[in-house]
């Protein structure tokens, strides 16, 4: 039997686009006389489809679009996801389906037990869990049909669930398993996914094809990586990264376990073609070709710069260099010098005159105040506005370049630089800034060597320094890490050795600054724990603060 | 047996200020002589705590608050709704738990069994239901504990759900039922909940005392409501709305079904009331105290303006009129008849100057451009910006002035008008901002009759009027609340008899428009589907747009 695995880039509510691509796939696999092939979790309708799986239009979309799919699957058979309705009153109105299509109509349908509700996660919003299973016979073969996080819990290993799907269908006899996923990268997701899928081989002795998203959906990032394990608990095949691909089996092969191929795991190249794929993904699936973004001569907006290049093309990338009277003379030749390495247009706005004119009209108001945070976030935010109304005017999406740990602390300005459609670098660390920067520089100097080794300035007062009112990078990085990826709460975090006062302070920042990051634009996700639908946090409350 | 109810405002996570507030209880219902205290649903750590609830420090610090309660439950008993930990490996983490405290000790603890998870609730992201269900005995009496939602499904009426805790109950038979609830405020909601009520006394021929969180967390406005049903079906009372109370029963008179009290509930009345709670509480739990917002002299900051004023005081707010050069002469003297009608400190800033110099920064970049929105978009990016610099040198919250409409189909400017901490009438549509305007007015004019009467505009060009870009707001706002809470689709919507063309703009504008939401200010939310946490759409999709 040759199976094809088909790794995707499905779009949301793009139900003639996503049908299109696989109605393409199919006639492919057709030609390589492929027997059947498989799509990712919820492929018809893109995943997650959120609360347009409300809309009883949108599921008759996905009808429609499994109709059209199951006209096409004639002389070969086609596994794909999509949702489907509960028949039943009781329980969700909606299954998380694989469908499996053969002889021009809809063979069987097989539901996901395991829904996963939590971090990112909310399925059990909209669906009922499943709760029979049944292997499909096609072409003499018994194949266990399996939908994502189904697979997650081997025997029960798992404290979240107390089904396991595989257990409940080896009584039938399967030859293999299918699995059709969407399940979204983070920097060690990939390990583990490989952990769990020999685990499952180990457990059950059949070989498994594992087929993934691939693509972008505004915050979350899939990385296809999908896999075919052999039944000797070896990887047989992993597909690449960030792109699509379709790759076909014969059973036998893989049975017999030979080929053995995998893709590289270095932490910095899957955070930076994660987010070069993130950016990508936007701007084409919003219809949009070109970046804006203010160039700072800081190592923030030059690594943003960077990924945009290389997400979008240096033609498709703008930058303004906006100084100011605190400016320091290096930051306009560290920006220019880096704009003109990556060949990137760029234009200077100094913001003088506006401060100037603001400060005018505040002055009277204001008076016997002293210059304080206002004034720097009046800073911040005429270069918002510039930004804006050069978005506005040429139709550039405007990137947002915050980096995790001052979007962590509140260390940023809101409507200033907290501004843009997509935060590129809201989920990487400061010090992971900077490796990143060090990753970029490895075949030659892309961002200038300065940008890298000066100490960090916002430059919104006269020698000012992140560290006059931030602790050192390398330990605000390691508490905010536990505090946000591990969930560690103030007295575990003070007893790893870290100073009480210092942990204090700085878990209440993070928790008194949810105001302004419920307000900032979506975040790639690269971590386990980003900020953004992951991370649901009351703004109104009063705990470690 | 005399049974107290206790109708408070929780703070997410303030365990100390809510354990006191319970102890202050405690003491008076003491002297009051009442047997039972009952406080409402998660009390100890404020509902809905959220992703709180995934660090074991907030898990123990609800502890230590159950433990100083149960200290206090002598001569007393005193039920309270707090997180428990699920001993059992298998299934979620926590339990949403009813703990019964008497004789210094915690005796008894009932969990939830039905997990709302939909609309803005993510119950099962944290618990695990319950699977027992036992009867408390307490001074010869058999008392019913449930919490919140699991009276919402009577004998499997409510297709969520496939257990009905009072079914499971009945056999051990009790004699009165208590629940605890955090039950968010709709406009229709008290209504649907006497229904629920009365439909439970109507099954189950028992009396119910129905215990309601009161004051708002952020965006979810809690409106109390708490209410006593006699066992012959009727209402024997019902506190008050929006705010805090404590109220004595004794079992015997209202088994007998005697008093019966209620609450108006005419839908302007509740809007109202629910704002003016919603604003005072999300500056007094966050420890502010005055407001500042631009009034244009259009209706909606003149609605945010009385809602201000009547939830802090006068003396706590602050308006900045912003005229420019398209703003017509009533603008500024409407506004300011409002300032003096509210007495309300006012001060006017115009906006040439600073527009100005924005475009000659901007003018040789924007060469052979028209004008166009992003001129319209950088004066009202000014004033929030003016605004910010205000709020930001005194210390008060910038409210924000967008109505249900204009946010529902992106009639705004991301950092300009969309600006502020709390968006205040962003779950209010335009003709119910007018209703609103006329009920403000009701014993006199608040809100000058030209503001009301005057057609809508920006004021961002000359001679805009909201008319030129938008629909009528009669047929707009029909559209949208088909669409928005009735979650009907373009088909079923043309079907009610709109324009087919109109019908597929609006829906596309709303759906395009998603990624301004985003980075908007959490709204007040009244109605039974709010912008925010109950409603989450792709930004990158393809659907109707």
């Amino acid at each position: 039997m040759k199976i094809a695995i088909a790794q995707l880039n499905f779009h949301i509510g793009n139900f003639d686009g996503n049908v299109e691509k696989m109605l393409t796939a199919i006639a492919n696999a057709k030609e390589e006389k492929a027997d059947l092939i498989c799509f990712s979790e919820l492929a018809t309708c893109g995943y997650p489809p959120r609360d347009f799986l409300e809309f009883d239009d949108f599921i008759k979309e996905g009808m429609a679009a499994i109709d059209c799919l199951a006209k096409a699957a004639k002389g070969i058979a086609v596994v794909v996801g999509a949702p489907s309705k509960n028949p039943v009153v009781e329980g969700k109105d909606l299954y998380n389906s694989a469908y499996f299509l053969a002889n021009g109509t809809i063979q069987q349908v097989q539901h996901k037990a395991l829904l996963p509700t939590y971090d990112v996660f909310d399925e059990y919003r909209y669906f009922e869990p499943a709760s029979e299973f049944n292997i499909v016979e096609f072409k003499g073969k018994r194949i266990a049909l399996t939908v994502c996080e189904d697979i997650w819990n081997i025997g029960n290993e798992n404290p979240l669930y107390t089904i396991c799907p595989l257990d409940e269908l080896m009584p039938q006899k399967p030859d293999f398993v299918l699995n059709l996923s969407a399940s979204p990268f983070s920097y060690t997701h990939a390990e583990e996914r490989i952990r769990i899928l020999k685990a499952n081989v180990k457990r059950y002795g059949l070989p498994m094809f594992y087929v993934n998203h691939s693509g972008a959906q505004t915050e979350l990032l899939f990385d296809g990586g999908s896999l075919v394990i052999a039944p000797n608990g070896e990887i047989y095949d992993e597909l690449p990264y960030f792109e699509e691909a379709i790759r076909y089996y014969e059973l036998e092969d893989v049975n017999a376990g030979k080929q053995q191929f995998t893709q590289p795991k270095d932490k910095m190249t899957l955070i930076h073609d994660a987010l070069v794929m993130g950016i990508r993904d936007y701007f084409g699936k919003l219809g949009f070709r070109k970046a804006i973004f203010g160039l700072s001569g800081g190592i923030d907006s030059a690594v943003t710069a960077v990924l945009a290049a290389r997400a979008l093309g240096e033609d498709n990338v703008r930058c303004i260099l906006m100084p100011s009277q605190f400016s320091s003379g290096h930051s306009v030749n560290d920006a220019r010098q880096l704009a003109e390495n990556l060949g990137i247009q760029y234009d200077i706005m100094p913001i003088q005159s506006m401060y100037e004119a603001y400060m005018d009209t505040l002055k009277p108001h204001f008076w016997g105040k002293d210059f304080n945070v206002t004034e720097e976030n009046l800073q911040a935010r005429i270069r918002g506005m510039l930004l804006m109304a050069m978005s506005n005017k040429f139709g550039n999406i405007l990137l947002n370049t915050s980096n995790k740990s001052e979007m962590a602390v509140g260390y940023g300005t809101l409507y200033g630089d907290m501004c843009g459609g997509l935060s590129v670098i809201g989920d990487v660390y400061k010090t992971e800034v900077f490796e990143l920067a060090r990753y970029m520089n490895k075949d030659g100097e892309v961002i200038p060597e300065n940008t890298i080794t000066k100490p960090p300035s916002a430059e919104l007062r006269p020698d000012q320094k992140d560290s006059d009112s931030l602790p050192d990078y390398d330990i605000l990085d390691k508490v905010l890490f536990e505090y946000i990826e591990n969930q560690q709460g103030p007295k575990e975090i003070i007893q790893m050795g870290f100073d009480e006062k210092l942990v204090r302070r700085i878990l209440r920042l993070v928790n008194i600054n949810e105001f302004k990051r419920h307000q900032t634009a979506p975040v790639l996700r690269v971590s386990r724990k980003a900020f953004g639908m992951g991370r649901r946090m009351p703004i109104v409350g009063k705990y470690l603060s």
